[in-house]
């Protein structure tokens, strides 16, 4: 019998033909699919997985198998001690839900937004489930074109100044202080214009991409002094118009050294 | 008649799998492709990317258009002014490559090793040469699974840590310092195993990957404490055995803040 196995594969951000050839060969070849399903708006990402594989497995002849995806409770308990409950819930959802649904020697398959390496738990909680011994898979992961691939391609940009560095951080942090040591920030995770705490800043350019990849892509670039309040504008109407967003930029320093 | 066009194409690290979709239509499509080719060993990475061309347009029927890519020269001007004149080299040699093999309305390539946006000169040779507003023709530029996302994939462990940030950055680069304000930590062009600096820290983790995606793939994880050596001697090994060597690295420091 074949091994049983769970493969975890990178979809892209957006746009069917950012799909390796790999992902679609391990899309067709999977028997079931794991859909975790966020509450509320961000629903709409799952209606996009499943946009990606109707693309490319077209035939259909799989099965879905789904479960709410537990969420962080905000409570008085520490921060660390909030994500490692939020880590065993996710791991003992997953847990059940390949037990259930997966059969010994057949394949089940998790489809991760962009790429699975980048600010996405699965990795995490199929390493957790495996290392709990209740249950046998090998695991198989397909690296996935990233929002942030995607954004520096579609603005013909590269991410890193020659011999440079660049940091790939959240809103969160960069609104707390612009990262040591680095002319170029990608953002991710940013739900409170925390570029608009450099928009004064006149070395900085910024690459702004919403739903990129997608039929709704929006794409700014330029001086951030100059764009940075039409990007808060574009941003808050799309967010009001699809009920949730998605963006990534990425912001370059003049380099303030030649090292 | 089309439009002149001029496709860069990331086209992964050296696993025909990690090619996208897009990728192939692309290259399927081509009229020519450009070869720029670097002297010595490293010639083998032209080949390389012939691998990847042949395994997904395996009819052939497009043209092949080849240059010396001009090699950075170490002279006593300063640094600035060495790389301004290496660019315009480049410029120089991509712009007749074009001007002599492209027709107007075809479409020509540039494969480019990984993702474009990763320490590859490309995207910027391309800009300058539309500057110079003496060739007319539309870029479009299509991600690669850069070898930072295969060497997490083949390792199944993410880039990040949980709301963290990570850096990507040059072995130069690391030597000199571990990078402000991150725990992890990636490592591309390191010609001088900046990595031994650390061997005797115990809270840092490595994941290195050799050739990854290629037939030659060689990965080692583990406490760098314990793998620092193994690791040395493994790269020494390998560069001699195949006269190149192209590796990348994670280091991971335990998170020092919860925050
Ligand atoms: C949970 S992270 C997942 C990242 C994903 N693994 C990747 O590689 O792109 C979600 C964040 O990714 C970014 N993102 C995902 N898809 C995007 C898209 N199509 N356009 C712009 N940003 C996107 C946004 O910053 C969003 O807040
Ligand atoms: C000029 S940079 C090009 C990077 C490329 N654009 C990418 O996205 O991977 C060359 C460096 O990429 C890394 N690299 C490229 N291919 C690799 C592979 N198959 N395995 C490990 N590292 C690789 C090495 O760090 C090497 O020094």
């Amino acid at each position: 019998m074949d091994a049983t196995r769970v493969e975890i594969i990178g979809i892209g951000a957006g746009d069917p033909d950012h799909v390796t050839v790999g992902a679609v060969a391990a899309m067709t070849r999977a028997d079931v699919f794991f859909f975790l399903d966020k509450p509320d708006a961000a629903g709409e990402l799952s209606d996009l997985r499943q946009v990606i594989l109707d693309a490319h497995v077209p035939a259909g002849g799989y099965r879905l198998a789904r479960v709410q995806d537990p969420q962080r409770v905000r409570t008085e308990a520490g921060y660390g001690e909030a994500v490692a409950d939020w880590r065993k819930r996710r791991a003992d959802a997953c847990e059940r839900l390949i037990a259930d649904n997966l059969a010994p020697g057949e394949t089940g398959a998790f489809l991760v937004w962009g790429d699975p390496s980048l600010y996405d738990s699965i990795i995490s909680v199929v390493d957790d489930i495996r290392a709990r011994g209740n249950l046998e898979f090998e695991v198989l992961v397909h690296p996935g074109i990233s929002s942030v691939s995607a954004l520096a391609a579609r603005c013909h940009t590269t991410l890193n100044q020659v011999g440079g560095a660049v940091q790939v951080t959240t809103g969160r942090r960069l609104e707390q202080a612009w990262p040591d040591g680095v002319d170029d920030v990608v953002v991710m995770l940013d739900a409170r214009d925390a570029y608009l705490a450099y928009a004064n800043d006149p070395d900085i350019h910024i690459h702004w991409g919403a739903y990129v990849g997608t039929a709704d892509e929006i794409i700014v670039s330029g001086p951030l002094s100059e764009v940075a309040e039409q990007i808060r504008d574009t941003r808050e109407k799309a967010r009001q118009d699809k009920g949730w967003i998605m963006d990534t930029y990425l912001l370059r320093r003049k380099r303030s050294s030649v090292d």
